[in-house]
């Protein structure tokens, strides 16, 4: 039954270093079944200063590498590569699923949002790249989509200061601003959805929920992602029937650089710790 | 008199960002009658995470561009590219002098340092090679170096965040724990000195000094590399001899990639407003 061989094998997850691993985070949480293969290219960030044509090429090798590595399907985590090479992806390996994050971001934001008024952050380059709002307003053209970029939450993810008061201060800088207003006042509020358009945001969801308050809905594009992922899995009748994988087997990690790097701050992003030794340094 | 047309040349200065806009700042406020050509390879950018051969690669690239712009000396504001091509590019120029940003450093928090006992503050990648420990050392064998990468003080001087309850709460979190114990107590303090060892790092200047308290030298590597070239500069009798060269002729922006970041965020690290324009996009 080659439909059966196909769904035993694994998925994997593409971005161009460790902030995939939310992502991956989430996929593990919601498809436990499921087993993973999770390249970072972190010899070559960051992809949102390079043209899209590099983009492009770097994406095409990684994809390359991970169908070499028998994957069933490829979700790609990485908010540059998903904007621009997406389209490139999908006509290299027709028939296989290739999931970004921006669409299913945005697609939940949409769903969600009553008033139309979005706010989108990110990196610098998402939020310039425009791949969020484009997507945004594909689907309801009126709505009125805020992106600002939060360069800082990159760095305090990455550091593991994801709480205490040097989060709180700059999620308070970087966000009051957008939902200023919300409270005690007569107009409406300026946005009533947040999207989370950089895949370490959601490390800092604690601190972002608590300066946006519990009216905001806040999406989550891991979580997102995961879901479209389970979606059209099962739409494509690919999900794994087994039993749970066991976690060591479920999950082979490569990186382009840094193993030592990645282990580390990876654990905090994969929220399990990581022996270096498990990180397979490859050359794309 | 070749040597006079000589003098009159520019100085390269060569970064793989903006960040070593805060040595050419230091350069001109020291050798005002100096003209500049500044290259940030803002395109391949971060050069910490990529391989020695790449970096030498890539800085030859950079310094061909200098030379070719007719330069007197070079520059290396980049701390990777210092730790890492300079003997290549010695090499490759035979009697251009070459001035990088760790062996001033290095040189004087040795001069400064009165215990011997010195801190150091990197980005990742600095404190993982080991330059300034080494050149440290090398100078003073029985020297005791702690050095503590501040990857945060990254974002933030990139962010325009360089004071403020942020840049404090980061400053302490980092810095506190390498000075602690200095006041009030009996055993001697872990270190006297500390070395800037980013070119990002001088924008803190303020906060880090607060933390640090007034007793400890603060050695800036922006500031001490200006001295340094000044002085090779004297010794080849290569100083320029003219008058005070106008503000706007006197400086040449090239970078690799984004002319409008390279001037929103360069602004702030030269010290003054950089117009879009004024960014000559190059290839390498």
């Amino acid at each position: 039954m080659p439909d059966t061989d196909v769904s035993a094998r694994p998925i994997g997850v593409f971005d161009s270093g460790v902030g995939g691993l939310t992502v991956l985070r989430a996929l593990r949480t919601r498809l436990a079944r499921e087993r993973f293969v999770y390249l970072g290219d972190t010899a070559r960030l960051p992809y949102g200063t390079k043209s899209a044509d590099t983009v492009v090429r770097y994406a095409l090798q990684a994809a390359d590498r991970l169908v070499g590595c028998g994957v069933k399907a490829l979700v790609v985590a990485c908010n540059t590569a998903s904007s621009v090479a997406l389209p490139a992806m999908s006509r290299r390996f027709a028939g296989l699923p290739v999931i970004g994050v921006v669409e299913p971001g945005a697609q939940a934001a949409v769903a969600v949002s009553a008033s139309g008024r979005i706010a989108v952050i990110g990196t610098e380059a998402t939020v310039r790249q425009g791949a969020y709002q484009h997507a945004i307003v594909a689907r309801r053209p009126d709505a009125q989509v805020l992106a600002v970029a939060c360069q800082l939450f990159v760095a305090l993810a990455e550091e593991g200061w994801t709480e205490g008061p040097i989060a709180q201060a700059a999620a308070q800088r970087y966000l009051a601003p957008l939902f200023a207003g919300r409270d005690g006042r007569d107009e409406p509020p300026p946005a009533d959805t947040l999207v989370l358009g950089c895949t370490h945001f959601p490390m800092l969801g604690a601190v972002i929920r608590a300066v946006v308050g519990a009216q905001v809905a806040i999406v989550d594009s891991a979580e997102t992602t995961a879901r479209a992922t389970e979606t059209l899995l099962r739409e494509r009748a690919l999900l794994a029937s087994g039993s749970v994988s066991p976690a060591g087997a479920a999950l082979r990690l490569l990186a382009t650089d840094a193993g030592a790097r990645f282990a580390a701050v990876g654990a905090r992003f994969l929220g399990r710790s990581i022996a270096v030794t498990e990180v397979e340094l490859i050359d794309l």
